[in-house]
C-alpha cells in the first residue's frame, strides 16, 4: 500500500511524495503472497455474488467479474500470469488484471470491502487446504507404522530409559509409541482446523461491512463453518497462525525424537537397523560412510519450525488492537512451516517404511542385567516388599559385576547371600520372552497388548478417513 | 535418584561412591515439586486399591497405607510436613514419612509402578486442577468485559488501524474484540484439557505394569477420562505441559494486545481513560507521576511464559524416547506459567472492572476526516466504482489538508472540484452516529450488532458453566 | 551428499540404491548457498596455490584451475551460470563446471579438504564482508542520527517514562539515546566479526589435513586473522552464527524500541512529527489514512530475526559433536538475517532523515505537573530531607488536581498549606528551559551535556570509519 | 511503587485509592532482588559520599548513613535483616531500615536518585561479580579438560560426524574441540562484562542528575570502567541482560553438545567410558541401571536457559524507550542462568574429572573401514587425482561389503579390480596410529599438532588469570 507521485496506485490521489526503492521492496508481500492467488480468487468470486445480492453490482457485472476471474485462474494455473512492477501483493496484481480484462465493473469488486478482511479471508482459505494435505502425510506416515509394527510384532529389543538398557520390550511397542504421539498431532490439527475455518470476509478495515453484505451467503459460498463474531478482532488476529506454528513445532519435536532413536539405532555400536540408501548419503572425503542425513534433517526441522512461532509470537507481543502492518510477517512462516512439515512427514514415511532391522543384533543386545527387576518381582512374589526385593536384587547385580559375571549366572548359593528366599526356581527369570509377556496390562508391551494397541490405531485411522 | 555409599537410599544397594553436593542439589525437585504433594498423595491412595485388588496387599495393608496418606495429607495441609534431606522429591518425602508412620506395608506400595508415571500421574492431576482454576479466572474476566460493554454500548471513540484513527467505532466493540479472543483461549484450554486428562498410572518405566494392576479402576478412582495407549508414549512425553505452556504464551499476548491499548488510551495525549489508583503506582522522584504499573506487568508476562514455552521445546527437541532426567525442566515450566497466567488474569479482571472512561474525550477524538470512507460510499450509492469513489474521497481530503481545514467545512463547491456528482445532501456524512449505524452486519459495530454480540457471548458464558 | 544408483555423482561408487525426489529436495542447499559462489570461488583458489605448494599439483594444473576459477566467476557475475540438476550445493556446482573447463585437475581440487572445511569457509568468508556492509549501514544510520540532534538541540519535548509524561528533555536527547545503543551494537558486531575471522580450512571432515597443506599460507591468502585451533571445532561449529543472529536480534531489538516511540509520536494524538510520505502508505478503504508502515515493519522484523536465532540454537542443541547434517539450517538464517537488517538499517535512516518535527506542538505538550519534581528540589534546597519535599510536592499536585487548575496556578498561599518553606521565588521553578538546564551532568538532558554526547559520538563515528 | 490510601510509602502523598492485593504481590520483586542487597548497599554508600560533595549532606549526616548502612550489611549477612510487608523491592527495604536505623538524614540519600537509575546501578554490580565467578567456573573446567588430554594423548578411538564412525582421532583431540569452544565462551564473557561494567548511577529518572552530582567520583568509588553516556539510554536499556542471557544460552548449549557426546560414549553399546558413580544415579523400579543424569542435567539446561533468554527478548521487543514496568522481568532471568551456569560448569567439572575412559575398547572400536579415505590418499599419491582415488576406493568398500570381510582383509588381487595402481605396499595404510599422525598441520589429530593444542591451551589459560 505504498504511497506515490502520481496518484495511479488504487489508493492513491492524497499522498505527493516519492517513495524509497527499499522501502518499495520491504513492503512489498507478492514475491510470496502470490501462493495464494487461488484463494484470493475465490474470495473474490464469492464477493462479487454477495455484491450482486446488495445490487451493488448488476448480473451482468457480476458475471463480467467471475469470467475475468476465471481467466486469472486460468493464468496462474498455467504458470502464466505476469507480475508487474506496481503489483505489492497479490490483491492487487489479481483485482489490476481483472481491470485490463474487464474494465471498469473490476473497480466495484472491492466496494465495502478492506484489505484487512480480504487478505486473512484468502490465509484462511489457503491453510484450510494445507491442514488437509498434512492430516493425509500424517495419517499415510502413522498407517506405515501400524502395519510395520503389526508385522515385526515377535521381534524383542532393549527399551532404554536414559539411553541406558532398561527393560526388554517388543520392537513393535517402540514404533507404536511414536505413531500415538502423532495421532495426537492429527486430533490437534483438526481442533485448529475448526479455529481456521471462520468467515472474516464482511469485516472490513475494522468497523465491518455496510452496503447489506450477505455474510451467511459468503460463508456457504466459501463453505466456512462459522462466521467471526466481531470485526475488530477478525481483521487483527492470526491466532489460527500462531496455532498452526506451534502445532508444526510440536508434531516435529516427536519426529525429531524418533529421529534421534533411529540415529542411535543405526550406529555402527547399535547395528539394530540399516536405513535404505535412498535415506542416506556419503561424504565428500570419506568413501567408507554412509550417513543418515535424512534422519538429521528431520532432527534439524523442529528448530526450524519453532523457530518460526517463536518469531511470530514476538512480533505479536505487545502489538495494539487491529491491523498493523507487522502481521506481514504471518504468511512466511505460515508457508514455510507448511513446507517443511510436508516434506519431513513425506521423507519420515520413507524412512520408516524402507529401513530394514537386523532382529538378531537386537535380540542379542538383550542382556541379564536387564531382568534384574524380574529377580525383584520374583521375590515379590514370595512375600517380600518391593522396596526390600528392588534392594536385594540390586545387591545380586552388584555381586555378579564384582565377579565380572552375567546376572543370570550367579549360582542360586551366591543369590542367597542376598536372600534366603531364593531358590532353583529362580532359573524361570531368565527368559526375555516371558518377562515381555508380564506387560499385559493397556499399554503394555506383551503381544496381546501390542496387538490391542494396534488394533486400537487402526481403528482411530478408519475414522479420520470417513 | 542419587546414588549413595551406604545403600540409605530406597533404591540404593547398587552404588558404593559419593555424590557430589552440587550434584545432589542440581538432581534435586523437592523445592519446586512438594506443590504436587496432594496429588501426588491422591495417586497412591488409588494405586494402594489397585494393588490390593491385585493380591499385593491385603485389605489391612492398605487402610495402613491410605490412613497413613491422610495423615500425611493433615501435615501437608497444616503445613507442618518436613522435608529431610534426603527426600529428593515428593514421591520420596512422601512415601519416607509413610514408611515412618506405618512401617513395613509402605515398602510395598511401589511395586509394579515407577517414578516414571508416578510423576506423570502426579503432574496430570495437578495440571487439570490448575486448569479448572484458570478456566473459571478467565470467564470471570470475560463476564466483566462483557458486561461492562452492555453498559458502555452507546459511546464512541475512534478506531485505530496502524496506530491511526481509522473509523469511528462503539467503545463496546472494541471491548469485545478482546474478549472473544479470550473465549477462544477458553475453548482451547478445554481442548488441551482432554488431553491432559488421561491417566498413565500403569505404565511402570517404559515397559507397562506386570501383576493384573487394574488400570481402569484406576482411571475411575482419579476421575481421568481416559487411559494411555502405549506406555513408552506415556512415560516419556510431556506435550501435555508443551501445550499449556503454549496456551499460556497465546492468551498473555492477548492480554499484551489489549495492555497496549489501555496504555495508549491512558496517556496523556489520549486521555481516553483512567487507571484506578488500585492498579496505578507513584515514582520514587516525580511526585506527580501515576504509572500504569499494572499494564506494563501484564503486557511483559507474555514475554515470560513464552520464554518457559520456548526453553521447555528446545529441552525436548532431539531428546531421544522415553523417560530422561532432561524432562524435569516440566514442572517449574507449569508452575511459573499458571502462577503468572492466574495473577495475570485477576490483576486484568481488576483492571478492566475499575477504569474510568471518559467519554467526552473519546467523542472529541473523532474528526471529520475518520469519515473519508463514507464520502466515498455516498459516491458509491450514485452509482461511481469504488476504486474511483476512493480517489476522490482522496483528492477531497487533499484539498482540505491544503486549506488546513477540516474535511466537513468544504464546500460543496470545493467537493466538486473532484467530482460532480456531489451535492447539498453530502451534508448527512457528517454524523458520527450515523456512520456506526452503517456497519448492521454480524460483527459489525452498529449498536444492533454489537447488542448481538453481548448476547451470543453471554450465551457462550452460560454454556460454559454448565 | 545424495546416493545415487549409477555412481555419477562425485562421492559416489558406493550407492546402489535410488533415491526419493523429495529426500534430494529437501537435501539439497543449491537454491540459497548460491549465493555464497564468490566465497567458494576464493576459498578454491586459495586452495589451489596450498596444493601447488604442498606438490599435490604442478604450476600448470594450479594455473588452469585458476584460470577456470575464474571464469566461472564471469559466468556467476554475469548471471549465466548455469545450475544443473546434480547439483546439490553450491561446492558440487563450482566444481563440476570446473571439470567442464579443465577437465581433470579439477578432479584434484579437493584433495586432502573436505566439504566439512569448505563449507564453513565460504560461511566466514562471505559472512565477513556482509558485516562490513552492516557496519556501514549502521554507521550512516548513527551520523543521520547524531547530525540531526546537533541541529534540534534546542527544541524541547516531554521525556517519558511508562508511557507517561515525566520531565522535560531536548528532543535531540531522545534521539541521542537511540544512537548510542547502535555504536553498542557496531562494537559488538566487530567482536564477533574476530571470531568470525577465523580459517578453518585445511580441518577436513573432522581430523585435519593431512599432505602439508599450509595453513598459515591460506590464512594470508584469503585474509584471516587466525587458524582455527582444533579441527573437530571448526567443522563442527556454528558460534559465529549463533552470535549473529543474535547481534541481529539486540540490534533490531533498539530498532523496535525507536520505531514504537516514533509510531506514538505520530499518532494524531501526539502529533510531535510526520513522516515523510516515502515511508508511509495508504489504506485499500480509508481515504484519509496515511500509515506509518515503515515503522511498523521495524517493529515487526525483530520478531523475525529473533526467530531465526531461536530456531538455530534449538537446532544446535542436544547435537552430538562434528559435523551433522542439522547444521544445514545455519545458511538461511544467515542469510535473511542480513537481507534483513541491512533493509531495515537503510529504511530507518530514510525515515529518521526525512521526518519532520513539530517543535510547537511538542513544547505545548509540556506541562507544569512535569515539574513537580522541580518544586521537590525547590525544597530540596531549602534544606527538606527530599523524601519529604517528595511528599509535600506530592501534596501540591493534589491540591491542584483537586482544584482542576494546573500545578503553576497554584498561589503560594496554596503551597503554604503543604510547606511554609514556599515563598514568592518559587514561580522561578515553573520554567521549562531552566528546569533542562539543571542536568548538566555527562549523560543529561542540559544543552551543554547534549552537545557533549554529540561531540562524543562524531569523535567515536570518526574511530569507526579509521 | 504501589500506591496507598495513607501516603505512608515513600513516594505517596498522591494516591487516594486502596491497592488489589494480587496487585501488589505481581508488583513487588523483594522476594528474588534482595539478592542484591550488598550491590545496593554499596551503591547507596557511593551515592551519600557524592552527596556530601555536593554539599547535599552534611559530612555527619554521610558518616551517619555509611554507618547505617554498614549496620544494614551486617544484618544481611548475618540473615538477621527482617523484611516488611511494605517492602516491596530491596531498595524500598534498605532505605526503609536506614531510616529506622538513623532517622531523618536517611530521607536525603535518595535526592537527584531515581529507583531507575539505583536498580540499574544495583544490578551491574551484581552482575560484574557473578560474572568473575562464573570466568571462574569456566577456566576450571577448561584446565580439567587440558590437563585431561595431556595426560590422555595417546589414546585412539573413532571419530564420529552424523554419528556414524568416521576416522580414527585421539581422545584428547575429542577433549580439546570442546576446550576451545568454552575459552571462546569465556572470551565474549570478558567482553560482555566491558558493556555490563559502566557507571548508569547519577541517570535520574530519565534527564539525568540535577545538584552537581560528580559522576566520576561514583564511578571511581564503585570500580566501573566507564561512565554511561546518555541518561535514557542507560535507565532504559537492558542489553547487558539479554547480552548475558544468550551468552548463558550459548555456553550451555556448547556443554549440551558435550554431555551428548558422552551420554553416547557411555552408552553399554559404546562402553568408551564410565561416570562416576558420584554424577550417576539410580532407578527406582530396576535395580541395574545406573543413568548418566548429570549428562542429562546439562543437556537439558541449554533449553532452560535460552528460554529465559527468548523470554526477555519477547518482554524487549516493541517496548518504547526508557523504564518501563516490563523491564521488571530482568532479574529473576539473570538470577536463574546464573545459577544455572554456575551450577553447570561445577557439576561439568565434577564429571570430566571423575569419568573413567575403557582404551582397549575404545580403540577396539577402530575399524578398517575407517581408513577407506587412507586409501585414497594411498592413490593419490601415486598421482591418481582425488575425485578418482575416492570413487576407487568407494568400490573397495563395496566389494568388501559384498564379500562380508573387513576392508583390510581384501587382497591386492581384489584391489586391483578397482585400480591397477594397488599394490603390496598397500598394507602399510592398516595402521591407525601412522594414520592420525599425517594430521600434523595445525588443528589436526597428530601427537605434535594435539600437543601444540594442549600448550596453546596452557598459554591461554594462564593469560586469564593474570
Amino acid at each position: 500500500r505504498m504511497a506515490s507521485a502520481d496518484g495511479s496506485k488504487l489508493w492513491g490521489g492524497r499522498f505527493v511524495g516519492d517513495t524509497d526503492p527499499i522501502m518499495e521492496k520491504f513492503n512489498a508481500s507478492i514475491a510470496y503472497d502470490k501462493r495464494m492467488w487461488d484463494a484470493d480468487i475465490r474470495g473474490s468470486k464469492a464477493y462479487a455474488k454477495a455484491l450482486e445480492k446488495a445490487k451493488l453490482v448488476t448480473a451482468e457485472e457480476k458475471d463480467n467479474i467471475l469470467h475475468g476471474m476465471d481467466q486469472i485462474h486460468d493464468e496462474w494455473a498455467k504458470g502464466v500470469f505476469e507480475v508487474k512492477p506496481g503489483d505489492e501483493d497479490i490483491h492487487t496484481a489479481n483485482e489490476r488484471r481483472l481491470k485490463e480484462l474487464i474494465g471498469e465493473p473490476a473497480g466495484k469488486l472491492h466496494t465495502g470491502r478492506s484489505r484487512n478482511d480480504q487478505v486473512v479471508t484468502d490465509m484462511r482459505l489457503w491453510l484450510r487446504d494445507a491442514i488437509s494435505i498434512l492430516k493425509g502425510n500424517a495419517l499415510q506416515l502413522i498407517t506405515t507404522m501400524v502395519e510395520r509394527a503389526a508385522v515385526e510384532i515377535d521381534v524383542l529389543f532393549p527399551g532404554y530409559t536414559h539411553m541406558q538398557r532398561a527393560q526388554p520390550i517388543r520392537w513393535s511397542h517402540w514404533i507404536l509409541s511414536h505413531a500415538v504421539a502423532l495421532s495426537r498431532d492429527v486430533e490437534q490439527l483438526q481442533e485448529i482446523n475448526r479455529r481456521v475455518n471462520v468467515l472474516p470476509l464482511g469485516s472490513g478495515a475494522i468497523a465491518g461491512t455496510p452496503f447489506n453484505i450477505d455474510r451467511e451467503m459468503l460463508r456457504q459460498e466459501l463453505a466456512f463453518d462459522d462466521i467471526s463474531i466481531n470485526s475488530m478482532d477478525a481483521t487483527g488476529q492470526r491466532d489460527f497462525i500462531a496455532e498452526f506454528l506451534f502445532w508444526a513445532s510440536l508434531c516435529l519435536t516427536h519426529l525429531s525424537k524418533m529421529a534421534e532413536d533411529l540415529m542411535l539405532y543405526s550406529t555402527k555400536e547399535f547395528s539394530f537397523l540399516t536405513l535404505s540408501d535412498a535415506y542416506s548419503t556419503g561424504s565428500s572425503l570419506m568413501p567408507q560412510k554412509k550417513n543418515a542425513d535424512s534422519l538429521e534433517l528431520i532432527r534439524s526441522k523442529a528448530g526450524r519450525v519453532f523457530g518460526r512461532c517463536a518469531g511470530f509470537l514476538m512480533t505479536l507481543k505487545g502489538l495494539p488492537s487491529t491491523y498493523n502492518k507487522d502481521l506481514q510477517e504471518d504468511k512466511e512462516a505460515m508457508f514455510d512451516c507448511f513446507d517443511t512439515v510436508h516434506a519431513v512427514l513425506q521423507v519420515t514415511t520413507g524412512v520408516v517404511s524402507t529401513l530394514k532391522i537386523n532382529p538378531s543384533v537386537m535380540e542379542a543386545a538383550l542382556s541379564p542385567d536387564m531382568l534384574a527387576t524380574d529377580l525383584a518381582y520374583y521375590l515379590v512374589r514370595k512375600g517380600v516388599p518391593f522396596r526390600d526385593a528392588h534392594g536385594i536384587s540390586g545387591k545380586a547385580v552388584f555381586l555378579a559385576e564384582s565377579k565380572s559375571i552375567p546376572l543370570n549366572q550367579l549360582t542360586v548359593e551366591d543369590l542367597r547371600t542376598a536372600s534366603p528366599l531364593f531358590s532353583s526356581d529362580v532359573s524361570a527369570v531368565w527368559d526375555y520372552s516371558s518377562s515381555v509377556e508380564q506387560y499385559s496390562a493397556p499399554g503394555g508391551t506383551a503381544k496381546s497388548s501390542v496387538a490391542a494397541q494396534v488394533e486400537h490405531m487402526r481403528t482411530w485411522l478408519k475414522k479420520q478417513v470417513q
